[in-house]
């Protein structure tokens, strides 16, 4: 059989972690594939840092050109990460009749419709389970083998940073600030953990999901989203007493009137599977209309998760497997809107957890609960405590009032009036909760 | 395109779920495949009950000959259950030239060999992602997508019933003659639950996923198996109060030396992904040398989610997917007796709750722990009442035992030796701890 040659684009973590794979298990993976593989090139711009993996020469080259003029190599992983030039060499790498597996997320969130076209037009095709879930195989799940169902709901934690923060506050009752350190010490978080904790990693992903399961065509910058760094650590410790956790869940809900799509720091009961996810794992739970429930959780992010996740994208595409799964979801079709409109958004409801600073005197809560009343909202429980917040000079005390079911819009506007109120400080955390 | 003509051998419970996919959502199962799909052949010898889907004309037969004579069916669905006359029909379905898909563990666990050297004979292929795990896509998560990992590790919950039954006791602190009554009356278990709950049902899934992970090819009657009809609601009190909870877990795991397979009750310490999965759901924990830990959860049985896997593999097959994984994973190769020895049980080792009535009187926990202690066993906790037990006429209190991990042999050798004692009553119950 011929050798089925493939290049790496990009040596950093994951790069390197696919590259001990790809040559330190050699022999596992052409035994998986049935024929001789070889890591032809590796292409990065650092020729020098070891990276713990043994390259044989002539593999490493900062000349990307070199890929690209090899018509022997027939795959390309792409793991520079980013929109550019990731999508440059992408659309290079299928012109030249090499078909690709890449496990970025902002990539295909961003330039999705444009990349699958140019596979479809060059007869190659792209395979990317790395890009959601890191090990956990998430993408076959629901392009695969769930493909008997219609897919009604999926909720993820597909962050690992942001797990791995909140679990931290909770379990080590640290602040967001002393949280987002440790992750930064461990490797959990990068220097700049913007993309992570203001949800827009998970955002990326959540809108390939969509693509994937219900055909919904996003720009992922319009999902709605909030981050993780508005999450106190008194807000984990109510919630806890309440019963819940708190967690970054992005979910897409499909409903008769359209797709519901949102990325928020959300109180789930315990006993929830999504509940108990801890650290730097991810989670998806997915509702099929025939299977039910089902959830796949692993590693959503690190060296060696993802690399699996790669190289059995590699294996796939060398199988022939890559190919047909490729040509039936037809992701992103061309000249096609979206198979399912986004639902109007003021339609949304939801039970909520409303963190109040209030004047400790009489008549509050009486003034707040009119206030939701007077909008349908129902108040399902309160908590009110007379510890002063620390720093505070004046006496204000936590009220948390958790509501039934209600609309966003009529939520958003209670918000805004309580918000305005004299007796009221500062502006009022406000999380959804899910309770099964 | 032509269209994909299947028969479906079997019109029970999930037949009937698998014919409502394959008629009722027929314009999506022919979306995701390309092509129209028909239902071509449904036998079974019951031609009138009404099983709530409209079966058009000509379908329905109790003559199995119209489905091997008809060279325009290409797939033959297996739903008949047991070996025979199962095996005698796949055989023939292979050899008329139709590829087959089944769900049916004990037909695969007992005739693995036979069936899929027949098949590579006449050119078809078996799929089986419903024979284990009902809706959660194990088969094809271990045989496909952690196809670049070694699979280190397999620890499942395969069994419906038996967690059913458990989860109840434990919930409800239920006796498990009224637990699985209650599972009869809720249609959870069978009229007949022996294969259930002697962990016969477990062993065949077990034998399957071995064989697809590791190679082995063993008779599942030769994995050493603990029913749950073993345990007692009195375990399950003494478990909770030490931090644990008792799941029939199916184990697979690859020593140095070897693989080792089990299934028992096993006490989980609280915490661990398996020890949360309750009611009819099934869970399988994988471990692979670079993707670390992964869990598929699931409803591991009923009507729709089997319905949804046997439904995913007909697209599979459709497709051309199965054919490429059925060549590629090459499963009971011909003429190999296995890849992977089993390991020398007596070589085994673990930790153990011991569970001895003794007489209350000075002395006697002495007297065991040296007879423990005499054979390298090391104590971990010890858990002792003053309560007597309910109908006992004379003083005998239980006396539970943590040991910390411990040679098998060792354990059993000692378990013998203070069953022998004056001062103990009736037989030491026994079971494995897993702690993470």
């Amino acid at each position: 059989m011929e050798t089925a040659k493939i290049a790496l684009l990009g040596f950093g973590t994951i790069g390197s972690g696919v590259a001990k794979l790809l040559i330190e298990q050699n022999a596992r993976i052409a035994q998986r594939v049935g024929r001789p593989v070889t890591l032809a090139k590796i292409v990065d711009m650092d020729l020098t840092r070891d990276r713990g993996v043994a390259v044989p020469d002539g593999v490493l080259t900062s000349d990307i050109e070199t890929v690209f003029n090899d018509p022997s190599i027939s795959i390309v992983i792409e793991l520079f990460g980013g929109t550019e030039p990731a999508r440059t060499f992408v659309l290079r790498a299928l012109a030249s009749g090499k078909s690709v597996v890449t496990a970025n997320k902002a990539l295909l969130a961003t330039h999705g419709p444009e990349l699958f076209a140019a596979a479809r037009k060059y007869g190659q095709t792209i395979a990317f389970e790395a890009s959601v879930g890191g090990g956990i195989p998430i993408i076959a799940g629901i392009g695969q083998n769930l493909a008997a169902n219609q897919i009604l709901s999926i909720r993820g934690i597909l962050n690992g940073t942001c797990n791995y923060i909140l679990s931290a506050m909770e379990e080590r009752d640290a602040a967001y600030a002393d949280a987002l350190a440790d992750a930064q010490r461990l490797g959990y978080a990068e220097a700049n953990p913007s993309m992570d904790v203001s949800a827009s990693d998970a955002a990326q992903k959540l809108a390939i999901l969509a693509q994937l399961a219900f055909g919904a065509k996003i720009d992922w910058q319009t999902i709605p989203r909030v981050g993780i760094n508005t999450v106190d650590v008194a807000d984990i410790r109510c919630a806890r007493e309440l019963g819940y956790t708190i967690r970054l869940i992005a979910s897409a809900r499909l409903y008769d009137n359209g797709l519901e799509l949102l990325v928020a720091p959300t109180l789930l009961r315990r006993g929830m599977p999504l509940a108990h996810i801890s650290e730097a794992f991810n989670a998806v739970h997915v509702i099929g209309d025939a299977v039910g429930p089902v959830l796949f959780y692993g590693k959503g992010a690190g060296q060696m998760p993802t690399a699996s996740a790669v190289t059995a994208d590699v294996i796939d595409t060398i199988l022939g497997r890559a190919r047909i799964t490729f040509d039936a979801l037809n992701l992103w079709p061309d000249g096609v809107t979206g198979a399912v409109p986004l639902r109007d958004p003021t339609l949304s409801s939801g039970r909520f957890y409303l963190h109040f600073q209030v004047e400790d005197q009489p008549g509050v809560l009486s003034q707040i609960t009119s206030v939701l009343g007077a909008r349908g909202i129902s108040v399902a429980s309160v908590l009110q405590r007379e510890e002063t917040a620390a720093g505070e000079t004046d006496r204000t005390v936590p009220l948390i009032v958790m509501t039934h079911e209600a609309n966003v819009a009529a939520v958003s506007d209670a918000i805004a009036t309580i918000n305005a109120f004299h007796c009221v400080r500062g502006e009022c955390v406000s999380l959804r909760v899910l309770d099964a």
